[in-house]
């Protein structure tokens, strides 16, 4: 299947799910005008991103099970990838709304739509449109997982991860908000935790460990002798994978031309609590730090001029030289992942799968998405 | 105990929740600027209140099992009225952003704190403190409650209850904006929703559910050859009751003298979606509706006699006659309310509570705190 159809047989699903979401508000007797309003937001934030996280689980499933899905599987992974995608949607407009940022994925940030229909200055609803988005995740859940094994599982994994991105959303909050840059409060351990807790939890692990759950996976197993426990396999894997990945994205913001990464990166300018700037602020001279504490993250007049100057820093082959870091960083994150995925225990070839264990496969196609990409 | 004794021991128990949930972001490695942040948030936006939901838990699994409690019976009843005391928080903390609300129990809303830490116009990180007081929860449920056969009927309590609070928050949001007051869209039908799920779920239903569940009271049982639904049963009774106490607390702005509520009603000026304000838009002739239109929650130098004249149509016994009306009201729903609690089937006298049945006295408690009131 291409990845077109793909996309548009997982989008054909996310139908079924706002109808039956809007379907549950009328049964409750929500008044009209609020039941449109909801059903506006489903559309709005829910299936316009890449949808990479949703289709994930879907992609897992098949791997772990290693043949097609029957329509029943599908329909139920397909949910599971929504619900992810309804966390994203969660995240993203609450997320804009304490960046203040101005659009998302091309239109206007949700909470700046409602000035447009006539009801004020009320963006303010949207913090509650965000948590209905929360909320419609358990609904799912319970409707179509009720009564399988493994219910309490996923809403503990959903749990889980939703703290730990609110965690982690914390300390990027506080660390570098937007308005009050202070690049002196940057460091590595800092970046990790805020790359790990933010995104890794909720954009590497959670789409393999529900998969996991849904094919039955158990806690703990044994395999020729071996003790294992998958989900802190993938949770080992997974979220150095994350890890790496937003470190990619930082560095290519820094180092990426505009046709590789389909964007000018402006984390410079910004301020951004990025790898290469927390990087340059760990084994920098304090000179170096002193200049970086002096044109990092400074908007005006003389922005793209210290936006070079910084630049040429970090480009420096004599000095910082943030791309050989980077090349050193990259070949070792990618070794170490790789060598933990040669290390999960798998059944024999021969066995018959039932889908219930480990499959190297399931973190190979992950990381080789990440491994390939520019953007 | 004395009430002060009774509300010290609760408190007590938050001392030990608020160290766990700071212990837990430590071992996390949390940065220990987010946690001192965390910290506060807990402190500032929990213990505060009056803590009747929470404590109301420890009181109806007490009248259910018909004995004092043991210390581990006392300890998980409180966690659970702690983590009814967190969802109103994180309800508290966002409800004021986006009411735009200044103060909340006497000290200025945590939003509006952040200003004074020196960290800047980052007041919107208030919008991840709810999330993370929400996140919570599920955190000590986890820790608490897990090996307890309830404990799924605890995540799924609390996941309904919020969902059908913030369902009541978007359409008091959209029907009664602060800065765009409409009142054409107010009518009876949306103030019962507003009322009923903004609050009667999360202040009435929960703490009762919540305690049955911890008592083992099951879904369905049989009880003289009749079949109870208990849950129902206790959703029929208290979100009625939730709804009186709504609407006298209305009419009590209205109609309260300030030594009777300790505080000068502002519903009429501020425009506010009140049962007193639906039912005259109801009841009311075109003439007196319209007078409504152009005198109700009006801010100006005409406010005090605009507020007044609304007052004096509210009081026009000829005419509208609210008094009266809420009289009516009153009396009706209280007694529909007494005739529901004394159908509730009960276990006869001399058989052994075990605690896992209903017990009508769990609702008069809760009702004669309400009829009781005057604030």
């Amino acid at each position: 299947m291409s990845k077109a159809d793909k996309r548009n047989k997982f989008l054909a699903v996310f139908e079924r799910i706002r109808e039956e979401l809007i379907n549950h508000m009328k049964l409750e007797k929500m008044p009209e005008d609020a039941v449109t309003w909801f059903n506006e937001s489903l559309l709005y934030n829910v299936p316009g991103g890449k949808l990479n996280r949703g289709i994930s689980v879907v992609d897992t499933v098949a791997i772990l099970l290693n043949r097609p899905l029957t329509d029943d599987e599908y329909s139920k992974a397909a949910l599971l990838g929504w619900c992810i995608e309804l966390l994203q949607a969660f995240f993203l407009v609450s997320d804009d709304m304490m960046d203040g940022s101005i659009s998302r994925r091309g239109q206007p940030c949700w909470y700046r739509v409602h000035d447009v229909k006539g009801l004020g200055k009320v963006h303010n609803v949207a913090i509650n449109d965000s948590f209905m988005l929360e909320g419609a995740i358990y609904h799912l859940l319970k409707t179509h997982f009720r009564r399988e094994s493994y219910y309490v599982d996923l809403l503990e994994l959903f749990q889980e991860v939703t703290y730990k991105t609110e965690m982690g959303q914390l300390v990027d909050l506080i660390t570098a908000p937007e308005d009050n840059i202070d690049i002196r409060k940057y460091n590595l351990d800092k970046h990790t935790f805020i790359v790990r807790y933010k995104t890794a939890f909720y954009s590497f692990y959670l789409s393999v460990a529900l998969a996991m759950r849904m094919c039955g996976v158990p806690d703990v197993y044994e395999l020729n002798g071996k003790t294992i426990e998958p989900y802190k396999e993938a949770d080992q894997i997974l979220i150095p994978m994350g890890e790496f990945f937003q470190v990619q994205d930082d560095y290519l913001d820094y180092h990426g031309t505009e046709e590789e990464i389909g964007k000018i990166g402006t984390d410079i300018v910004d301020g951004k609590c990025s790898w290469c700037v927390c990087t340059a602020l760990t084994y920098g001279t304090d000179a170096q730090k002193q200049f970086l504490y002096e044109n990092y993250g400074k908007k005006g007049a003389d922005q793209a001029v210290q936006e070079q100057a910084v630049k040429d820093m970090y480009n420096d082959e004599q000095g910082l030289n943030i791309p050989r870091r980077y090349e050193e960083y990259q070949k070792k994150a990618v070794a170490e992942i790789n060598a933990m995925i040669d290390r999960v225990p798998e059944p024999d070839a021969h066995e018959v799968v039932k889908g219930d264990r480990l499959r190297r496969d399931a973190f190979r196609a992950f990381l080789s998405k990440i491994t390939d990409r520019k953007a």
